[in-house]
């Protein structure tokens, strides 16, 4: 279906997820760079909860709450023994499982003491974990990154902490309709904002494709693929995979490639988003290639590139998520055809929010 | 009425308001001086709301809501096309009446896409706004400050962001019987605190006028007249004329003037006060006299000793506000007979606010 | 009764004051340090309610309410004439016994206009308040401190403002569980850890006597009694006297000592608190000790000492205080036998507050 010019479009009232609608537990969320995750115990908020992430001496992460069961002091204030972790309170001591192995002011390990632990799963640079139902937590959910540690790949990344809520992040990853008046020295060019797409659902997944022919490239992806002087074709896919992240996957096709030069250059542009609480996320991205993976002046070109344009989203949601909160005139946003992969996406946070509420989503 | 001495004077309960009632939104307040609304769009906050501010080509001073009405992205943070107000994340347009002129993203300019503007009315150095309902926004209702565009009166001004309610901010200006405590240095005479004075209700206008005969002039009227070594009649109106405007009007007669000198020295104070929410307020102020007009000397002795006062009063103001809404012991204020001018004050704008929302002030 | 072996002690929920129970107002608390309390007007909150603290001409320390009854002011930030201390408002003045005898608008004193005065006692270094029901504030209850102005005893004393609760800090002082763990540079040992111990409750105070015998003494009582090379006895007391003060007691005993040294060493250490709010607390303590009293040396280390120590606790409770306000899954925290003793004082503050709030307490 191409809607742009389905001016007609209208979309029921309250099924959409905002800012302040419950955050969906029951997903695998990134709790950070595996490089992040060492043997000193740090501290993260993810869905109003603190965890404490550290590894195991064979190198294994684990995440329990940042909270001791007997007396609430922080438990990343404390420290390791071999694998276990000792409260810095009272000394009780739990095992990478959560289970209490220690509590020296007893003479004996009090039964049925422990500390609530998280699913974690490594993948690639990433460590994921499951903040929701544990017996839910099947490894087989966790969202495809392979490219990341796929050596036809090369990729640089970053990361930002945002004062704005997981909805407006990922409508604004599903709206490229904003490249051109919000990015206008970086991704966005007015053909491509205006170019038809196709968006489809499977399942909780929201899918838009993307086609322009004959364009010029934007500089992010025909400068560093040196082909800024052609038309190009240009093909992309922008998938909404699940409240963890949002994928974008493009394709620049040189139909008359010089001598030597590839006919295809793709990319793919992974976004991780964790919410800390309602109001606040943790996001890391990565920009991936598959061509001129050494090539260090490309990588600079890349990060910088996409640093510029991601902190005039965060300047963008931030500030928005401000006037919703401090605005006492609360106003229902107008929603035009070129919103609809976003509230597509907003009406699957929200089922899957009221689902987990134990309410029915209407 | 004199009532001095009416020390049975008593209050009801309930019927004042306080820093907790809500604002009267059905008044013309100040946005602005004309002089800070310009080509460069301002952001400002009136009794809650988010205000965005600024100049068609042809001088007009034009103020929307500061939030569009797609994705609530702040308009202050976009740009003007000629007289036309374009959203920085998605280009939505808007004419200075608030309709949507064109969304880039659609072939069409949507119908009945629209953000809010508010009235506006440029009188002298002020910008005049009206939050309330659009239908009552009668420009005859705008308070009167002719002198300050007139030549036979001289202005020096300044402003104050404070942290106070506007409520108090009226009383205070209703009360000179803190004169001589809270600026014994400036304005206040114990004399003067205690004088006779007579207070009149017209409509939802409250008038105390005052006189004291054969008395030294406070030094804020008599250092800039050079006639400190005389004793003079002093008579002064203090006007609460609306919710947004306070004036005072006075005169020093002396009797006997020398050679070439006036026997009567004018002197208007204007005080204008917008809310920015409950507990905060934007104020301007105003000394004009219709003497020494081209007098720097008096211009700089009126701007340091206004502002000197003004100051003692933010001060105390904020002070009172923060014990207010912090003390978890609330009280019930003492009322006492000089308090009544500011008491009828509070119960101006208690009917005036529980009349706007809709139930039967008590 | 001797319970570190009690493993199946249990506890009954809901009786057991924390950080959101109501405080306890019917007691004497620290308002501050003799010293502190002069011709300079203070203010400081105690229980959520702003004090003004001043002395008057001879010397008598005096606390009002910090808020005008006429309207709001704070009367701290007024002066004092004689024993007078007048408004910096309006003028209104009031006598030490927070009688109104002037309103300087007025022509008569009003009657029955009064800001509330708070009952007062000076007991050596300390000036204690009470704040709750005048008709309660008996100075019999005052808590003995008598050692403070006593020349047998040598002080050294400090203070910090904490963002912690008056229960988890008096639970941190009844238990010595945490010492090895939270303070193992100081006055922590394994062995004191376990020793036994038995608690009492003779009405509203917890007892908690503790002995060790021939084991090494801790650094904070065998540095400066210069004992540390030897095995002693160690006896000790600790007591929550009421919600206002724990002290602890306790006795090192060389049963062989040197020439000219003597066979007991006492040390008195005295914490008082007094909640500002839920979640704030003043704390002033005071190390005292029976020897060697002109010993500036040993001064600056028990100073020293103790300092590192406290600033462990505020550290450690400031975080457990953040992580219960800002968690958004709240726990019940575990309890074992070693519990005990703090777990009968939070029964005693929740049975004072229950009872203040005129409810059964369970």
């Amino acid at each position: 279906m191409t809607y742009t010019d389905d001016i007609a479009f209208t979309f029921e009232r309250g099924a959409y997820a905002d800012h302040s609608t419950p955050l969906v537990r029951n997903a695998w969320y990134v709790a950070g760079l595996a490089k992040e995750i060492s043997r000193d115990i740090i501290a993260r908020r993810f869905l109003g909860v603190d965890v404490a992430l550290y590894r195991t001496l064979a190198g294994e992460p684990i995440a329990v709450r940042n909270r001791c069961p007997h007396r609430s002091f922080p438990l990343a204030k404390g420290r390791l023994e071999g694998d276990t972790l000792v409260c810095g309170y009272h000394g009780m001591a739990f095992d990478p499982s959560g289970r209490c192995t220690n509590m020296p002011s007893m003479p004996i390990v009090p039964a049925n003491a422990n500390v609530r632990s998280f699913p974690l799963a490594e993948r690639g640079p990433l460590v994921w974990i499951w903040m929701g139902n544990p017996d839910l937590a099947d490894d087989s959910l966790i969202p495809d990154t392979s490219w990341l540690n796929d050596p036809a790949w090369a990729s640089v990344g970053g990361s930002f902490a945002m004062d704005c809520d997981y909805v407006s992040m990922h409508e604004n990853l599903l709206d490229q309709t904003h490249f051109p008046f919000l990015h206008p020295g970086t991704v966005g060019t007015v053909a491509y904002a205006r170019s038809k797409l196709k968006v489809r659902q499977e399942g909780n997944v929201v899918i838009i494709d993307r086609s322009l022919k004959n364009s010029p490239p934007p500089g992010i992806y025909g400068i560093p693929a040196k082909i800024m002087h052609k038309d190009v074709d240009r093909l992309s896919e922008a998938r909404f995979a699940s409240p963890a992240i949002h994928t974008a996957f493009a394709q620049i096709i040189d139909h008359a490639p010089d001598d030597g030069k590839p006919s295809v250059y793709r990319f793919n542009i992974t976004h991780l988003i964790t919410p800390e609480s309602n109001g606040r996320i943790h996001y890391w991205w990565f920009n991936s290639r598959d061509f001129a993976h050494d090539d260090a002046e490309i990588n600079q070109f890349m990060y910088d590139a996409s640093t510029k344009a991601y902190l005039e989203d965060v300047d963008a949601l931030e500030a928005i998520l401000k006037v919703v909160q401090t605005d006492i005139e609360p106003q229902f946003d107008l929603n035009f055809a070129p919103d609809k992969p976003g509230l597509m996406m907003r009406s699957v946070l929200y089922k899957l929010a009221a689902e987990e509420a134990g309410y029915a989503s209407l």
